[in-house]
């Protein structure tokens, strides 16, 4: 029974928790003890298919012909769904395909075969492999490879210790996952279980494995404690690191023997694993409840959206929905609007002088509204330019105008702003021609082509912006783009809500722009190398691309953000950019990264360019904007 | 409002019905007058986008800048989900792009661009094309081309007459269609909306467009004759082909004015429109309801699928499901078995004879069961052995055989019967080895494998199977086999449930089998060709490939068949086969069609290859089975 119908969560995995059980011959009684009954109403059972005992080489010489595999029950002891749906595939735990004696090297090899093939013909969604027995795992990688390029349809959970508990000689034991994952080439089908036991390693290291491909996350009976009553709890790490696991999709499955009861005779073992259900069913319920717009971004979590490209294709209707309904974006326009209001006509003149107002890029009218309405709110008189070159918004601000009564106050210009030759110079210009990098939707082309018509003295709104970047583990989004098979996809950057994701370091200034620029001759290209290090307690790391942002001064203090430590509050119009990498890159701990961007431009169009030259070098990405530019 | 919530109709397209209007300034008036009062409720209309008076030429030379286009209304007069579901762009009529009037044929092209643009702008789900001027519409075709090549999330239907109206020199209308269609290389957001009128052609001229990608049907008011109640109707041909549309996914679109009515006040024009709705959604809910079998097969019209290769890889849980679940069948098989018994021993040798049977592919034991309730119901002494090679599917067996108290007379034989020792001779071979195309699971290659262990006179269940060939009209798998975007996937045979399918031809006989045969070496290679004829009537025809079927004698008289004439009723297992053409081939009334097929095999695998000798030499698909075979 799913821990809750949380509004939407409809598809998350994170609401189903399972229980790992011992092999039984009656898988039938296995499945209604564990999941239909007050002994314990878990979701699923991570359970061994075949009996533990079996080794290949002990059978071998019996006739084969009348021979039949050690596997519990038969395909029809359970219905087709239930096999599908509650249970996990344990594949033995004995097996070690690195072993140095042979004999049990290639039992291991058989035994996982002949289990994943069981696996198969029984249909079910997902088998636990368990963790490789030493880190040179290669054997064992390749066996699972081999599997992976086989059949797609089952997932395979490698199970990791999210600690190494090897007292003497820890191990980061991410490299034990790092070292699997690079042999099978980020097989998509290929994911971790985390073993969470009692300790847990630090924040920086745990957040690393929110950018991998984590789908559950086994929790002992161990770390739990026993309350008052007898019930089992867990301390607040642990609770905060489950609650991020939910808010994270990844699914819980219970571990071991009810501990916290033994003193109590009234409560039974078998009652006791109900106890940790309930009390991660707790847990799930007790998370914040999604907002109305949360709600509505969920589906749109790490996915990857080409960004617009308003200059060169007009946008459509649905798009100025969108971003029409950003309410907090036009407030601090607002805000900026009248603040320049104020600043150019002096109170004791605001009743003679005219401040003419330049929408540049006006779409279907929610700039020229916000002017309008900060006009009024400031006492200021206003006349208003709306230039706007996509003929089809250009109907919209004519059947606005005339809805709205704003005849004598606005003129419509269908023209773009490049090519316009303007009757009279303006004092102030507002644009909103902001990518989710800044410059990327070509404001600094488009506002210096338009400065031609504004006073020497003129204000722009936004007057400077200002781009972000910062190294991210995100398996992800890195294996959605190399799902869709052309190395051109690497080069090219993607608008997308980040999710799945663990920040490595701090972001940091990338490219600015200021307007007006009057004093020098605009030059738009930019180039700039960064250097990254990650927190000392992070561990190593895979880098798959950077995440990019922006923050730009509307005008005096009035900010608009999307970088996350200074993010403009309930603003959404903008999702953070992507660029991936063509081959993601190990970090190792004091080794820096150092990230090369390049904005470049020819007459027909502008791109960025990127590479690493450290910890090694990478390929530039985007040579001449072969894969990805936008167009003047 | 649709028609009627009918099971298994969710995502048809037929439940929904239109209204052809006149351009409206006032859209929101339009819409409501339509779709939300007693005047009429159809679920969208389908409306011109732009005042049809206006002409680009006619305008030019006025300043751009303050130019507004002639559209009705604005995107804000509608809520974008009422654009998008109820409103069908209708393209003017007027424009001409092959006229040899250039500013006629500039004009026509340029509002073609911007009413596509403004639908595009609004993301109407569909617009619909003037029938094109004459049969010489390259200008028209290139320049449709250029849009959906340059946005693919919109439909375009050109308005074809479903007969030709010119009473002098009457041309086959689909043959406009297929001009256009080939001109823009099969695009598959390019369809057809049919203009139905009084006139209807032949059965067979009306049957080709089922195979092709028709949308919508507009049938004229015309079509329509009053009942005394001063109440629409069809006759008879008119209401079937209404039905077969709705059969079809094709959304109907009223157009014209009411015309029964005139004699009658009490009835006014605008409730004349709700009388058609109602008459057409009387007949929607008159079809015959699916049966339970259809429910869970809707889903798989024309859904392509992989042969299985049953021989070659182990089949899993579900398929023996899905594969036991087809009683008919085993009844038949059962039928077969009990005729055979009887025919090997007779009544009164029943208690001493005790007759061996082997079910060699014995899968989870189903052909077991029927062949021992064969033995109860004749009588008959069995003794049983159940070969398969699927280890997984012995665990099954060993199961069944317990469960059900078979030990004494069923033994299970884990092994491939091509290489399996068998300790005595049988009486009858039984096995379902059959696949859509009768020898394509490598029926023949298993049982002459086999037939080593049957005695000289015994009998094969099934003794012998044909498979069938039919040209096809079929757009719908053809741009799905063309989206996989790779020439191999046109030289690959698919299971599939055939439905958005013409049948141009009777089917014919193509390769026969037939068990045992111990009179010669077995030689399973096969090449035949066969000339199809069309009916005279059709018209013109593409053919996208060729579907296949089979038919085989199980034993005596008892029979199965997917061969569409001749098919076993009620039996579901088995979907056609459809083997694809590359390039697809027009077919002119009386010229043949002359197809040419191969079965051949080498030491590991068995392919088939197939070509056309008339009307045009094709290519030979599939040589040496590069792109498709079967794994001996």
């Amino acid at each position: 029974m799913p821990f809750a119908e949380r509004k939407g969560c409809e598809k998350s995995d994170s609401k189903f928790c399972g229980v790992e059980t011992d092999f039984s011959d009656d898988f039938r009684s296995l499945l209604s003890f564990n999941c239909d009954t007050d002994h314990g109403r878990f979701d699923f059972v991570l359970v061994p298919l075949m009996n533990p005992s079996y080794r290949p080489s002990l059978v071998e010489g019996i006739n084969s012909e009348t021979q039949v595999l050690p596997f519990a029950g038969s395909d029809l002891v359970l219905a087709p769904l239930e096999w599908r749906c509650r249970v996990t595939g344990k594949i033995s735990s004995w097996i070690d395909l690195d072993a140095k004696d042979e004999t049990l090297r290639l039992d291991s090899e058989t035994t996982l075969k002949q289990e994943i093939a069981w696996a198969k013909h029984l249909s079910l969604r997902s088998c636990l492999l368990p963790t490789p027995k030493t880190t040179s795992c290669a054997n064992y990688a390749r066996c699972v490879n081999q599997i992976l390029k086989g059949y797609t349809e089952m997932e395979l959970w490698l199970r990791i210790p999210l600690m190494d508990s090897d007292s003497e000689d820890p191990k980061d034991s991410w490299e034990l996952w790092n070292s699997f994952r690079l042999l099978c080439d980020h097989d998509s089908s290929l994911s971790v279980a985390l073993d969470v036991q009692n300790m847990l390693p630090s924040e920086n290291a745990l957040g690393r494995w929110f950018g991998e491909s984590v789908k559950a996350a086994i929790i002992s009976t161990q770390c739990f404690l026993p309350t008052t009553q007898w019930y089992p709890y867990l301390l607040k790490n642990h609770q905060k690191l489950i609650t991020r696991f939910f808010h994270h999709d990844v699914q819980v499955i219970v571990s071991g023997k009810p501990v916290f009861n033994l003193q109590k005779d009234s409560v039974n073992v078998t009652e006791g694993m109900q106890a940790y259900l309930d009390y991660l069913s707790n847990l799930f319920c007790k998370m914040e409840p999604f907002s109305a717009q949360e709600l509505k971004e969920v589906i749109h979590r790490d996915r990857l959206h080409t960004p617009l490209q308003p200059l060169k294709e007009n946008l459509e209707a649905h798009s100025y929905e969108m971003i029409e309904r950003d309410s907090v974006k036009y407030t601090q326009y607002q805000r900026a609007i009248a603040k320049a209001l104020e600043e150019r006509v002096p109170n004791e003149k605001a009743s003679e002088l005219t401040t003419v107002l330049m929408v540049v890029g006006a779409g279907r009218g929610a700039l020229v509204r916000a002017s309008l309405q900060a006009a009024k709110d400031t006492g200021r008189k206003l006349k208003v330019y709306a230039v706007e070159k996509n003929p089809y918004a250009v109907v919209t601000l004519h059947y606005m105008v005339k809805k709205r009564g704003w005849e004598g106050i606005v003129t419509i210009i269908s023209c773009d702003m490049r090519f316009w030759s303007a009757p009279e110079k303006a004092d102030i210009l507002v644009s909103e021609l902001l990518g989710s990098f800044g410059d990327n939707e070509l404001s600094p082309e488009c506002l210096d082509g338009a400065q031609r018509f504004l006073k020497l003295d003129g204000i722009s709104i936004p007057s400077s912006y200002t781009s972000f970047i910062q190294p991210i583990t995100t398996s992800k989004l890195y294996n959605t783009v190399k799902s869709i098979n052309s190395l051109s996809h690497f080069s090219t950057a993607y608008s997308v809500k980040l999710h799945s994701v663990a920040r490595l370091a701090p972001s940091q200034p990338l490219f600015t722009f200021k307007h007006p620029e009057f004093s020098r001759k605009p030059n738009n290209k930019r180039y700039k190398n960064l250097r990254f290090n990650l927190p000392s307690d992070t561990g190593s790391a895979l880098v798959h691309g950077f995440a990019g942002y922006f923050e730009t001064v509307l005008y005096g203090d009035v900010h608009l953000s999307i970088e996350p430590t200074t993010a403009t509050p309930n603003m959404f119009g903008w999702y953070p950019i992507f660029f991936p990498l063509m081959k993601p890159v190990e970090v190792h701990p004091k080794s820096p990264i150092e990230a090369h961007f390049w904005r470049c431009s020819d007459s027909t169009k502008v791109w960025y360019e990127w590479s690493l030259s450290l910890p090694t070098l990478s390929p530039i990405h985007n040579p001449n904007g072969s894969s990805y530019s936008m167009g003047l």
